[in-house]
């Protein structure tokens, strides 16, 4: 069978089960969850071996330390899936729930109902462990979903979904509601995107580089976020304390995080006093600083900004620093530059905090606060599938709800229009 | 300049007004409301010439009485156009509301805002009243907006856009907020939905094929739905007055509508009492019934359906029946059929109205009320764009809501990851 028709028949085992799953109970979508997470802790060691292959293969082909690292699972690693989807098991269920009923002159009572919406296919790179959560999050949602994760972590995702598949037969579910690709053709991506009968949503999950193809190539809708250029803005009405914490923080506690600041902004006023002493603590931490002019004055060993910088997603022990005349530049750095993922204002002066809360256009905006903090967990949603920068449906982390709508409800006693 | 160009530069424009609408406050766009409506009532004789230009070129066409009736203006109709947009004037503004407010264990409180999505395109045919709607329900959603109307209404848009432009004006908003397309070059709907940069979402508002065209060939997310395929299910524990009178006002009350019933659904128990009186009623309306053999036995006059009148969204004074063996055959009927528009089921059994409720994937699912109610007004959104049968963001009748969407704001008090 060649892929094309293969995918097809994914698609249409996946249509078929997410109706099961959708009107599934709530016990039955935790019973079978926690099936799920038994089945990884019994396979452990098939699972560690699984992955021991896919390092070997990663080895041999000279893939980067910090991928296989990233590819790399341990009966630690194992555990906290297991936990993960024991977690997803006890939030509550989305699905089914009624709100903002209101009577209407009518007669009729209007009401919106929150629904899954129906298939995902779901396309991500290296991490393993993102075929126990994703399927957990889909299965919780009354989703049915498609995984097609990298070849880089192909046998270590073929046993977890192996685990997954026999969770869902213990539970009398349909296969068809987890399906974990089997086949490392680089095509099947392709085909995926296309399958508009069977998929409603696609989120891709990697490098900058693959989310661009998926959404260039995509006729489904895409879940997506291309990358985080974050920004903290430092405030004249700042408090230093809290902006020196904050700022390093943003920066330092992990860089290769799409909520990790890559740009630093700084009133003009404040710059004499905050900006020696955040390059004293970034220095300490081997941070690379790339500043403007006006910012270099008033640190040691800055390098100077090219303006490719102010678009840099980093990743990396790198800071750009630029100083501004006020609130209307930050706001005007961060809508130009940015990426409308995550943007916070330092500031102890109410009204600027309002606007900047206001007018800057982000999925996560933030007051006295390190933009670390977006992040599906931090934020009560028990974990994310993902971040989003779209501008319709969900934005920012995304988790339970975001894999779900609201259709309306109208319950009636016989009305008609007139 | 060509329209490429051309078009580009409305985008531009757009973009950059929409800065300026999402921060306005709602006294600013409430006046610049009034001021659009009391301008369509000032220039109303200037509106009824640049009609009365539009009808005379439609006749020299020799277009369909039905589009010309649906394309002429009357002072009734322009009053009316002023009247709604002074409504929307009065309906709360959904921008800048913050809900879901939660303290987290690290300190940080996390809520949503309620934001203007940016740039909205919208492609529509004939009623020129289209465009004071849409226009004033992207304003007040604090949107951009670009309207791109049919050709056949080209000057009845022209002077209306003249109208907002000038209110626009007296109350100090840029005129990139409201934009309409002045050429009527085919290509300029091309270009619209390839402006990726400076449109965020595209709704058209038309006939199947403009609607089909236009999702194809977007770059842009659209909102939109193809068609209404709507059903009546009479299960076999209706009560037969509502279940009458219900069937009767979905097919009857009006035939062009998207939300008119084109299928009507019956349980084989209650088929023989209720078929021969809703034929009955239905005759008398002249109403033609195209029914399957088991429907047949009860009604006098019935045409056979054919397997393609399942899927045909009549819009005219005709009705497909077929009689079900049960709810699971209803369901399986409207999930293979139907185009997730409005279903609805009429029972007074509370099990088979849960299912049904639950189980049917429509934007709108009803019990004991009439297909016709779903629309903007009746649900108490005040108006509506478009209906949507998207599986994400906005399902139903759009209204203020559906031109918005949620950002994250975090408030925090220097707090930092750990």
């Amino acid at each position: 069978m060649n892929s094309s028709h293969y995918m097809t028949n994914l698609g249409e085992a996946a249509r078929q089960a997410s109706k099961t799953i959708a009107s599934a109970d709530t016990q039955t979508k935790d019973k079978a969850l926690v099936a799920i997470a038994d089945e990884l802790v019994a396979k452990q060691s098939d699972i560690l071996d699984a992955n021991a292959k896919d390092i070997k293969e990663a080895q041999k082909k000279g893939l980067a330390d910090a991928l296989i690292d990233r590819l790399t699972l341990t009966s630690e690693t194992v555990e906290n899936m297991a936990k993960g989807i024991v977690q997803i098991s006890e939030l509550p269920d989305p699905v089914g729930e009624i709100s903002d009923m209101r009577p209407r002159p009518s007669g009729i009572k209007v009401g919106k109902m929150r629904v899954p919406i129906g298939v995902i296919g779901m396309i991500y790179e290296s991490r393993p462990n993102v075929t126990a959560d994703a399927a957990g999050l889909c299965l919780k949602s009354g989703n049915a979903v498609i995984l097609r994760g990298g070849s880089e972590s192909f046998n270590s995702n073929q046993i977890i979904g192996q685990c997954i598949s026999t969770a869902l037969k213990t539970t009398n579910l349909p296969q068809g509601i987890v399906q974990v690709v089997k086949t490392t053709d680089r095509d099947a991506v392709g085909q995926l995107v296309t399958l508009k009968d069977y998929v409603d949503v696609i989120i891709p999950r990697g490098g900058k580089g693959l989310v661009e193809r998926v959404a260039k190539e995509s006729l489904i809708p895409v879940i997506k976020h291309l990358d985080g250029v974050c920004h903290v803005y430092v405030d004249k009405d700042a408090d230093l304390q809290k902006a020196l914490s904050i700022a390093d923080n943003a920066k330092t506690q992990r860089y290769g995080t799409c909520n990790t600041m890559e740009t630093l902004l700084i009133h003009e006023s404040i710059a004499p006093t905050f900006l020696p002493e955040i390059g004293k603590i970034l220095s300490e931490k081997n941070i690379e600083i790339r500043a403007d002019d006006a910012s270099r004055i008033h640190l040691l060993n800055a390098l100077n900004a090219e303006e490719s910088d102010w678009y840099e997603e980093y990743l990396a022990p790198i800071l750009a620093i630029k100083t501004v005349s006020g609130l209307d530049e930050a706001i005007q750095h961060i809508s130009k530059y940015g990426s409308q993922h995550t943007d916070a204002i330092v500031t102890e002066n109410e009204s600027a905090a309002s606007r900047f809360i206001r007018e800057v256009d982000s999925s996560s905006v933030m007051i006295n606060a390190s933009t670390r903090f977006a992040d599906g967990f931090e934020y009560g949603l028990g974990a994310e599938i993902g971040i989003s920068t779209n501008k319709l449906h969900a934005r920012g982390p995304v988790g339970l709800d975001g894999l779900t709508n609201l259709k309306w409800v109208v319950f009636g006693n016989g009305e008609i229009r007139t």
